[in-house]
């Protein structure tokens, strides 16, 4: 294939940087799954570490390198799974590590941002907003700014992903990934088309935040007016072109879902596999409910990318509603 | 220390016939549960395989030795974990796997028996019931009958979730496993005090099912009348006196829990670490919840032994309640 920004052998290097708690993750067949989706399914599941997400595998590169080269300190834009990983990342390895969120971010991610060791700063306005604030950070005081999806690290870090499914020795024929800046999408697909080039790699996003899918299909940078979906792993305007001509390069398919198919994903992610997720991660459920036809007798991998979620919004929308809670 | 049943070799030969896809399984300190226990919080979790327990590692050692002795069938007693993890181990293998449950049990566990290719068949009254069935066919047929605790690859394939904590470097104070039976409170305990002495091994027991608890304090076999808890995985009434031998040799400890601790501790893994799970999964957490004094500053690992669980039943123990469901 032409060249990704990515490197085979740099990801190998950076598997072996990344704290074992979030590498070589649960893999395994979901049967119970099976008669619903009307193909076999299997599930690599980033949720069960420290910070329930697969983000800190690329947090894991960028913080070992900033510390190898004693740096003292690192900023991130992020009220989510992003600003949770770098706090990690950084504590351990004795950096400060700054996240700036929009106040109007899920209270329970700030709390954990914070309760992780991270110094949050709160911008008055949405997520351009933050980067715009991490941006001047970074600048003013001399430090790494971690640009997620546009960070090599970030990508090949979430490229390690892909490593432990090859080394698996797949029996399957398709994974899906959630699709939003790009990160995971890339790095999954660079290894999947350098070792495993059998294995069609489907990228999923919602409907409400499509900009990627578009940009993807018209193989230029398509950016939107606004994001509308629960997804906020995943809601993006503003796509990379560095990272859309890595997408063009490895994706098979870029596919677009409905919210109603995310909530069912999620729903069925609970009733069948006893997995609560964030919406991002029932993408590639999604995918399958939307066109069982096109899956019909193959096997499939999802990737379950998360499950930070506020408890309340999930049983609002998985349909249970909270009663006589303590 | 004074001999189990259990040994060390075998255990470690054990985990190599294994399938992977049950072994190596997350082991990652869980920092969102800390403030509401008041101790540092580990889970080893047992729910990301193919059937959401730990059952498929004693399954695993079972079926590969009769396997290789050319056996063509194997039978159990079992209206949940086991009997779905035998009916995995045993269908991998080419084995007739026989399940004889009670009709009362719940209907989703006999499907998912079922589903993976086991013949269930139904007896008209309790798991006594059930098992002097199983007993039957296995006499007249001239088959294995697994008998959970009582077998000692039971026993050892649940101890390889030990021989796991012990290679993690163990930086915990304290194991808390869940006691029903008894294989897998003996088979880590067995581990602990063989590789890692200074560990405590504290095992956990429904106040509503108490038979064994009872027995490892009065040093003899005390069986009830009666089992009543909602955690279906650990209530039994006739301990076996060779388990109990080895839980005498291993247990630092016995505790008793209450129902509404249980419930408690299934909504902070729900709440705090995203995880569904089954009761017996969450016996660890309601022991810390009814004595944090004792647990203050130190670091407990508990054992997530599996989350196979009704849905519905879930809801209703958690305090969520199911509205508006397609």
């Amino acid at each position: 294939m032409q060249e990704t920004r990515l490197d085979t052998a740099r990801i190998q290097a950076a598997h072996r940087v990344i704290d074992p708690v979030f590498r070589d993750t649960p893999l395994y067949r979901c049967e119970a799954l099976e008669p619903g989706l009307g193909c076999a399914v299997s599930i690599k599941l980033e949720t069960a570490n420290p910070v329930r997400s697969f983000k800190a595998r690329g947090t894991e590169v960028v913080t070992s390198l900033l510390a190898g080269h004693g740096a003292p300190a690192v900023v991130c834009a992020s009220s989510g799974n992003l600003g949770q990983a770098l706090a990690w990342s950084g504590r351990g390895r004795g950096l400060d590590v700054t996240v700036v969120a929009s106040r109007f971010a899920t209270a329970a991610k700030l709390d954990r941002i914070r309760a992780l060791g991270a110094r949050l700063e709160l911008v008055d306005g949405d997520h351009e907003m933050a980067r715009e604030r991490a941006a001047a950070l970074a600048r003013d005081g001399g430090i790494r700014l971690v640009e997620d999806s546009l960070d090599i690290e970030t990508c090949e870090g979430a490229a390690t992903i892909g490593l432990e499914l090859v080394d698996s020795a797949p029996s399957f024929d398709t994974v899906l990934v959630a699709l939003g800046g790009g990160a995971l999408a890339t790095g999954v697909g660079h290894v999947m088309k350098a070792l495993a080039p059998g294995v069609e790699v489907i990228c999923v996003q919602p409907l409400g935040a499509p900009a990627m899918t578009y940009s993807w299909r018209r193989r230029r940078v398509v950016t939107t007016e606004s994001a509308d979906t629960i997804a906020d792993g995943v809601a993006g305007r503003y796509p990379i072109p560095a990272v859309l001509d890595d997408l063009l390069l490895v994706a098979d398919d870029v596919v677009l879902v409905r919210e109603g198919s995310i909530v069912a994903g999620m729903r069925m992610l609970l009733d069948h596999a006893g997995l609560v997720v964030e919406p991002s991660a029932a993408l590639g459920v999604a995918a399958v409910l939307e066109d069982r036809d096109r899956f019909a007798g193959r096997h499939v991998v999802t990737v379950v990318c998360g499950s930070n979620v506020d408890v309340d919004a999930y049983h609002r929308w998985v349909g249970q509603a909270p009663v006589h809670r303590s």
